[in-house]
């Protein structure tokens, strides 16, 4: 291919002032708060203003097959719908997550769209941005710091007989709030802090996950407002007590400095798209440990500014799409109005048994097995969740016509919509076709909630409900520090709260070597963990990576400035 | 008193457009980058510019006797000294530190002046700013996840038999870059970090220290320009080999990531004084570990920009302006038009022998006993660097006027200049007095370099020199550590370099508790530090803390919103 590399593209567009870019959301300067030319943070009062006194537009998803390792374009497909409604004359405004700098410099090098499907500028959004995720960073680690002091002066006070433990102290073993950094860095991962003299702290195994992993960054996501914030910041638990009570952060007594240092943070960003299309981008969970969506207020805002509101959520129908549908919608109030299911001849051909490096040659017997998985995704969002899915075929330059053919035809004998997909190569005008399909679909509106879970089941009943419904499992086996966790986690009242399940994100099934659409096998649950803040109870099932290590060959030994001063490795 | 607090005269002030105090340095807002209303990045361009074409008006350094551990108002002072410039109508430029939110959520509660000589926006100025701290933590911890990243795949291949460890290998026990966090968190300070699996790193005992004390910090200090700081970065030194080389951080490949991490970062950041008059508030490196100054651009540009620029340095004389004399001024090739020594009676009774919970009593032999402190810097800033020097005292409620008589007197009697300074209660109009007699002594303009030693000196009889010159030391011990790190430095080439004295700010001498003007007593080396990118040794005596602990009652938990919405507990 002679196309330009994401950042000649980036650097080569005119972008316009933001200033004028919020014109479209019918935004003024006074409601602004600049960070440069292009990227501006809103009012957080607009947030309650509009979400009290406008209509709410149409909100639509977009989410995903299971991925090959390559990722499969959910952020290029939720940026050229974008850009695909502007050039069909639609208001629009798009609501995506905020990159983290761990993937930037490890393996990804960037997460601001692609080709000509970008939001802009992509070496800020890249880079620091606006502060949110070090001012999440902040924030977690000064919860950590406030935590371990209360217990290094307890346990002082306790070695110099000053006072004796007690039911209420703190257990030094049972400490749970982590540090945080935005990097990828496996040293971080285990770590014994807290040694040298006795004025040097306490030593205890604890460890560093990666920003977006903090339960803050859940929370920031999850906030309705300053209050709400607030709120969610005081219920989370950081400690438990000798007496196997909960310590909740709010009764450190420095929650105030949090709100003070997520001040900024809350207030959604604004950049735009390559073509000046208005984009917020605020907030980025991880989407095993979280929800894996962008923020409430930035949702809320686009969908209270403009006719229609893309956004899209982490990983795979079954993880992305159920948290979004499962937890966010629940605190949005309604679903989307439509659904977009990116799929990729080369994830169907992954999972119809192709070997990750031959996914390039044509294989139409592949993607006809493959499809399998795409069945599955389709399946769940229109008869579990019952949305209007539209798939999106994002067409690669190796893509074969006959494969093509064979995905068209696969597609219409499940009675769905395919668009074919070419905004990385061609921007909105290749996009025109999935938006005009994506208006088409949501005709009905918003959809009713309707959850594959409710509230007043038990927790054990929501897993077995969203594994057997969505995940297609016989049943969910729990390990014995999940029956463990479960009691514990029952007796503080969290019973009520969502799931959020935290399970490989290459497979349907728990087990990531399965491909397709894995029959026969059972869930297994190892542990749960409480994120009060949040509002859920994380349920894991395998490994959690939450600190990822860097390649050997790094993303950080690329990006640079260029002989030009421009940047180059970034996409 | 019932003088209004810090926060509420802050958040009662009447703010200027930054665009506005920006066009009183002759900026327009092309050349800006602004961070909301109140608060703009200048873009570095302006810097070069401006070095190249216009004249230099006159620098003027604050400094201070050795203090309480109330502090003593330099901060304060430079702000309202700038303030009373503008008052008399002298074209000025501040040019001071920014603070790190560890301090700030430690004992001190912000940094950005007090009472009615404060910068502003301060709430923003304590926080986080225009992101600078933040991106020097990134820019540090990716350096030490790629050089750590390097061991662990070195050491991998050497543990799978698909290499030798060479003299070439990274020695994993002499891996000298540590991670930072803009925090106090004494649990960091030793730890044990890549514990767990072998994929999860190697054992490797390590630390964190806090922001400002990070090298990367320094050399952003240091930096003339882009290509200065690439330099300044490649040659820090992140580990030893096997045979005892340095790997320098540009052998790791990710120099380039480290600039565009810091490319905000390097242009200073213009905000204004309570009384609209401008300020470049941009980096603050350690006094101890590094030379404790603003950074070069941005004292640079205000030299450029204006008749007067106005700047600090930490601690006491014997540290910061000494650093600031004998490293900074080298770098800019001048020394100061005039020095404004900053005294306050309450130090002076201290050092004359007053407990520090006694230091509110009136006591005028208290006061003249400990002027011997105040004697010996000013003796070294008029005998030693040849400066002029205007003594500024610092007054407080509980001052008497027998006592300012007495350091009237005290002052008169060594043939220097006293003002009386108020502009903590008075803003620039108490710094009237301290204005004209500084511009007075400043009349010869910036005086000619006379730094205490030569960089052609040994680096021994550099700390020599010092010692006896401005410690008044009479002599040097080295420890054995000491000598092995000078024999390694001296193989490296670095005997050419500056010195940077790690010693205690409470105390002319290198114990805490001598106070005054200790006399008869030799200054102990314990080991020396290649800080290689910042192109200095660092010379430690006693203990170092790079990494402060929170206090039991920490500002943490002081800072918040109010009922209001302000923001309380800043100062």
């Amino acid at each position: 291919m002679s196309m330009p590399t994401d950042a000649e593209i980036a650097q080569s567009a005119t972008l316009e002032p933001i200033t004028k870019v919020a014109e479209s959301l019918e935004l003024g300067p006074d409601q602004l708060e600049l960070y440069g030319r292009y990227k501006a943070k809103i009012d957080l009062g607009v947030v309650d203003e509009r979400r009290a006194s406008r209509p709410r537009g149409k909100l639509v998803l977009v989410t995903a097959m299971t991925a090959t390792r390559f990722g499969d374009g959910k952020t290029v497909t939720s940026i050229g719908l974008a850009q695909g409604l502007g050039k069909t004359n639609r208001r629009h405004c798009l609501a995506l997550r905020e990159p983290s700098l761990g993937p930037t410099f490890g393996i990804k090098g960037g997460a601001a769209g692609g080709g000509y499907a970008q939001v802009l500028p992509m070496e800020d959004i890249n880079m620091h941005f606006t502060g949110d995720l070090h001012a999440i960073t902040s924030a977690n680690n000064l919860l950590a710091a406030a935590t371990d002091n209360r217990v290094h002066f307890e346990q002082r006070a306790i070695r110099r007989g000053k006072a004796e433990a007690t039911d209420a102290t703190v257990d030094p073993e049972r400490i749970v709030w982590r540090r945080v950094l935005d990097i990828c860095d496996r040293q971080l991962r285990n770590c014994t802090l807290g040694q040298g003299k006795a004025s040097d702290g306490f030593p205890h195994q604890s460890g560093f996950d990666i920003t977006a992993a903090s339960e803050v960054m859940a929370v920031l996501a999850l906030a309705k407002d300053r209050a709400d914030l607030r709120a969610r910041l005081e219920r989370m638990v950081v400690a438990w007590t000798k007496g196997g009570q909960p310590v909740r952060a709010g009764e450190l007594g420095c929650i105030g400095a949090l709100e003070v240092l997520l001040k900024d943070a809350l207030a959604p960003n604004l950049v735009q798209t390559i073509e000046h299309t208005p984009a917020l981008i605020h907030c980025g969970p991880f989407a095993n440990i979280a929800h894996g969506c962008n923020s409430i207020v930035a949702t809320e805002l686009a969908l209270h500014s403009a006719d229609w509101c893309v956004t899209e959520a982490g990983f795979a129908a079954d993880l992305g799409a159920e948290k979004f549908l499962d937890i966010k919608c629940r605190e949005l109030g309604h679903f989307p109005a439509a659904v977009v299911l990116v799929v990729t001849c080369r994830a169907m051909k992954l999972h119809g048994g192709v070997d990750l490096d031959a996914v390039g040659a044509e294989n139409v017997e592949a993607i006809e097995a493959g499809f399998a998985n795409v069945r599955v995704h389709l399946d769940n969002l229109r008869r579990v969740y019952g949305v209007p899915v539209v798939v999106s075929l994002n067409r690669f330059h190796f893509d074969s016509d006959a494969e093509i053919a064979a995905v068209r035809r696969l597609v219409e004998a499940e009675k769905a919509d395919l668009a074919l997909y070419e905004g990385f190569a061609r921007g909105g005008e290749g996009a025109v076709e999935l938006a005009d399909k994506v208006a088409a679909a949501a005709e009905g509106g918003n959809q009713a909630l309707r959850p594959v879970y409710d509230l007043d089941m038990s927790l054990k009943e929501k897993v077995e409900r969203l594994a057997r419904e969505v995940y297609r499992a016989d049943g969910v086996d729990w390990s014995e520090e999940a029956e463990a966790d479960l009691a514990r986690i029952q007796e503080h009242g969290a019973d009520a709260l969502p799931i959020c399940v935290a399970k490989t994100q290459h497979s349907i099934s728990d087990n990531p070597k399965l491909r397709g659409a894995p029959s026969g096998w059972r869930l297994r649950v190892g542990g749960l963990r409480l994120s009060a803040g949040a509002g859920f109870v994380v349920v894991r099932t395998g490994d959690l990576m939450l600190m990822p290590g860097m390649p050997k060959r790094s993303a950080a030994q690329v990006i640079g400035f260029g002989p030009d001063g421009n940047i180059v490795g970034l996409s």
